[in-house]
């Protein structure tokens, strides 16, 4: 932990702020009084026994004055970790369990465990813990008679709901912020990604995101350093491809097995692997008539489960089967303007008849990005009305629905102009101007516009501050109301889809393009550091999120592997080489592309199956440590049963 | 409990005889002193702390002397079920692991326990407390200066491996047994099995074969239902098969779905589901160099996993290959026989060469079997010589190795009779031959052939206690002295591998021989009676097996299901009435039925993903118990930190 961020034990006086809690400008007084002694109260009482108090605003009438900031003393910090199991280096070298009770056996634990957990597993367990302050035996909100409460519920997540709490954020440790970025991102270098210091400071969910980017991308690099002869030699007649083909297959369900590996072996280093899932809340959006959990035996709202599926199956399946219809519909249409365009400049081949030529792609582009986005609105709002009871089971729904919706809008021009139209040439140039503009685009969108942006709001603010301060750092007060107007990242969602989208450019058609692996390592590279900087300085911190794996995005990966599967066999039988081999008879072609399909299914899955998901060294330290608590239970219960029978005697 | 195995109390006066352990007749005295002083020693000095006394043997000087039997106090049964983890159904109706604590709250716990775990739990907790006996300081057996042991080695297992342990089972409760064979096949009735007296009985592991063995019956009731008019209209025109195919399909997807719920209800009730699997010791066949084990950290054979990786690759696999070679070379010249007899009956067709036509078949059928013999003792070799650390780990090589085999064996002919000779009336000609023929031989070779061998040896011993002691029923020691020559129950790997080989003529071929469904549910039907009666009459009495599911058989059953895809697939495209669609381009017709298959494969992969393994009632009190056990803990946490703050002050 850094000096700035030193945390005091001294009661009440002065402590570090962790995380920044803002309520609505109108909240009734009594409410936050309320809330504030909640927080406050020790936890036998029920309360999250927390420090907090109001942020100084000087003379600023304007802005809002009811934001607080949270931070705690540092037994509570190291109770919580306990509390959320979470794990740490135990002196030997494995990931252990943190407990107060053996503490000093943990590795980096001195005196009073200053320092011992980051920054951001003190804000995540802040988070926690407000996150699991439950209604006593208030029937409602103090001040707001309408708002009930039943005991056991979140008294944060229905504050939430509400809309009187707006928002609760980390705060960015400025220091360590810098130290990150220089590492990071700020010096052009051949070096790993510092992910040990990525997750110290925004957590594991985000940490894997960067070392899957990073993975990826070191994994295009042969795929790259084939595809550039493939592409200067002009070994462009498809003939060659079939060997790229074969390579791409079993290069891709590799590239999943390892990375399966790879994450494990992370994940074990920073003590989510074997660490076990909290019990989850239902989401703050989640509505329902008032009844008895079967598990937790506590009063909360429920929703039947065949009223979701109807909702699931009745409504949204129709949904998105249509607008898949209608994607497909403007794909068509798109097709046909491009034929007619065609046709006209065959016909008079002139300056203006030569730009009606890129007419088509342009509408059928920007049609495509409005298509996405008004989906995208409508499977989030779809996926909120199905009123899912968890996060984890809304977030799959939501992600399944915008990964058909892209995966069919991305790529079925492509399988059209592949399959039906078996034009090999238009594929190469469609994807090439794919992948080209959709790098550009990107990375324009994601980080440098929002920056502009946001530069533009902080410099009034920074004017503002030197004409009082002159050059020094911004005092905590400013820089809470900075952060506060800074857009929330709204996870790594965005992220992961982008990067399916380019695996599966790589994967289904880099035989016919093989320069495609080479565009995305150019893009990859550069999506670092725009993806880097945006975590830096574009968006709010966001709160650490605890991660094995990169959860469903595997599956979206694997399946995106298989597909490619059918795609590189079809186009292998479409290639004039291996249609030479079979000049007569299409059946027997069609029957060994058939075949040879079937087979490297087959070894896929077996390939799968045989290479194990964990690592060696750690399933032994897993082992190891299963064995030990086997080993001490076994003790307990044996000098118990020896008390028990001395006492008998 | 029932009376008449009762167990007392009292010290060492007298007990009931659970296990029967059997050493070599020239064991030297010594190690027989030291073995039984060991399994008498107290648990805190490292014993197993159980019964046991020597069969008398009343004159005759002929047979081993060195028989003992083994039994328990209920307190010493208690305590071992508790380190174990046993499972057993709580007052409220959840199962929960066995705690001697709280023993009162479990259900059917009266007094002292007496009864509260069945015959087959308490021989199995003797067999686990057997097996875990451990060396402590003896460099070697005593009497054996050469049979060397290390600290905390299995001493059981390594008599076993070195022979002077013959072996060791548990006795037949006579009237239980009575009891559950009157129950189960004596009287025939339509109702199902008594699957948890059989598990009360056998364990878990046989309990759950013979669920599945009726749920598999059951299951196949609809098909053969359907079968039949296919049959009896003469719907033989290949016409109908269509239809037929596609129920196949999801009949065999949705029928493996619904087994793994139905087991993970029984495995619930039977409280296997949630239990942790023990550490597993390593077989008593493995040897090795001694070296440190990583997880245990004790001192054990071990051998390297590149060397055993060798073996597998680079002589297994290359001996499996060849071995499936020459059963595909056999079958080539088998139809190259059948071809020869044919041509010399056509030729001159008389009573002699109409005899000759069957001789290809009885000559292929006895050297099929002779094959899957000498195979199997092979793969039991290599497997063995493979040196496997685990049983598990040998258990699933071996039974990969056989299925393959058995696979080809059965299944390659009726596959060369569909795809390459295209002959549909000579598969189903072929697959009723089979299917008859194979039930009738499995049935006397599995059940009546041994039970009269048995029946045989069991009357010289019969009439030789008649002549001493009347009618009365057989004392102990002529009991022991019979059950010790009977056959020993392998394991449950015959039975399942007959059942996949059923399921695999239903689910690949039915379409072409609707009847086969009837025959395998009147096979099954006889066959619960006759596995019932070998279980109960011709085979020891197995120790129970705790298990959670049918374990490699669910994949292997599943992979089934997917070559089913593929077959009925192929056999659709192949039937006159889906070629008369498209009756001048082949490519077309292949190309639909490849899709078809693709979307059937998809749809099947959906359909598995889409049904949850373990049914909602059951996950929703795993839930709870894990609920209630994390409450638990933030109880005891928060008493704790209490108690810390108070003495702080």
């Amino acid at each position: 932990m850094q000096n700035s961020l030193s945390i005091s034990d001294s009661d009440g006086s002065s402590f570090v702020h962790l995380v920044v809690l803002e309520l609505a400008k109108n909240t009734e007084a009594e409410a936050i009084t309320w809330l504030l002694s909640r927080i406050r109260d020790k936890q036998k009482n029920g309360g999250a026994e927390l420090l907090v108090e109001q942020l100084p605003l000087e003379g600023q009438q304007k802005e809002n004055p009811n934001i607080f900031l949270v931070g705690s003393t540092w037994q509570r910090l190291l109770t919580g970790a306990e509390d959320m199991g979470l794990f740490k280096e135990f002196h030997d070298g494995t990931m252990r369990g943190f407990t107060n009770a053996n503490r000093d056996s943990f590795k980096e634990f001195h005196g009073d465990g200053d320092g011992f957990l980051s920054v951001a597993e003190c804000q995540y367990i802040i988070k926690h813990e407000l996150d699991t302050l439950r209604a006593k035996d208030e029937t409602h909100v103090p001040g707001y008679p309408k708002l009930r409460l039943y005991p056991g519920k979140s008294v944060i997540r229905r504050l939430q709901s509400k809309g009187i709490l707006v928002q609760y954020f980390p705060v960015h440790d400025k220091e360590e912020l810098k130290r990150l970025s220089s590492d990071w991102y700020k010096k052009i270098k051949l070096s790993f990604q510092p992910l040990d210091d990525i997750r110290h400071y925004f957590g594991e969910g985000l940490a894997l995101y960067f070392g899957f980017l990073e993975y990826f991308t070191f994994a295009l690099v042969p795929m790259a350093l084939i595809g550039i002869p493939y592409y200067l030699f002009d070994w462009e007649d498809y003939d060659k491809y079939v060997l790229f083909a074969v390579f791409n297959l079993v290069w891709s369900t590799v590239f999943l097995e390892v990375w399966k590996r790879c994450s494990a072996q992370l994940a074990y280093g920073w003590g989510t692997l074997s660490r076990k899932k909290a019990f989850e809340e239902p989401r703050p959006g989640f509505h329902g008539v008032l009844g008895l959990n079967p598990v937790t035996g506590r009063e909360e709202p429920t929703y039947s489960h065949a009223k979701r599926q109807m909702r699931i199956y009745l409504v949204s399946l129709p949904f998105v089967l249509l607008c898949l219809y209608i994607s497909l519909h403007v794909m068509m249409i798109y097709f046909s303007m491009e034929t007619w365009a065609l046709s006209i400049y065959d016909e008079d081949p002139n300056l203006l008849t030569s730009v009606l030529l890129f007419i088509p792609s342009i509408i059928y582009a920007v049609v495509i990005e409005l298509m996405n986005l008004l989906y995208r609105y409508a499977a989030e709002f779809l996926t909120n009305w199905e009123n899912h009871r968890l996060e984890s089971s809304f977030q799959n729904h939501l992600v399944l629905k915008v990964l058909v919706f892209n995966f069919i809008n991305c790529f079925a021009s492509l399988f059209y102009i592949a399959f039906v139209m078996q034009d090999m040439a238009l594929l190469r140039h469609s994807l090439a101007t794919l992948l080209i503009t959709s790098q550009i685009l990107n990375q324009v969108m994601e980080a440098f516009l929002p920056y502009w942006l946001q530069r533009r709001r902080n410099k009034k603010v920074h004017k503002r501050v030197r004409r009082v301060m002159g050059d020094q750092e911004l005092p905590m007060v400013e820089q809470v109301q900075l952060e506060r107007d800074m857009n929330t990242y709204l996870g790594t969602f965005d992220d992961y889809l982008e990067q399916f989208l380019l695996f599966g450019y790589v994967s289904l058609f880099s035989c016919v393009y093989p320069l495609a692996a080479v565009l995305v390592v150019l893009n990859n590279v550069t999506e670092v550091y725009s993806d880097a900087f945006k975590m830096c300085h574009v968006f709010k911190r966001p709160f650490s999120e605890p991660a094995s794996d990169i959860g469903v995005w595997q599956l979206a990966f694997e399946t995106m592997s298989i597909i490619a599967v059918f795609t590189n066999c079809a186009l292998i039988g479409l290639s004039p080489q291996v249609q030479a081999y079979f000049p007569e008879a299409d059946t027997q072609l069609i029957l060994t592309v058939v075949a040879v399909e079937h087979v490297l299914l087959a070894f896929k899955f077996i390939l799968a199956f045989i290479i194990p998901d964990v690592p060696k060294h750690i399933r032994i330290k897993l082992a190891k440590l299963e064995f030990e608590s086997l080993e001490a239970l076994k003790k307990k219960k044996m000098l118990e049963a020896a008390e028990i029978s001395k006492t008998k005697k």
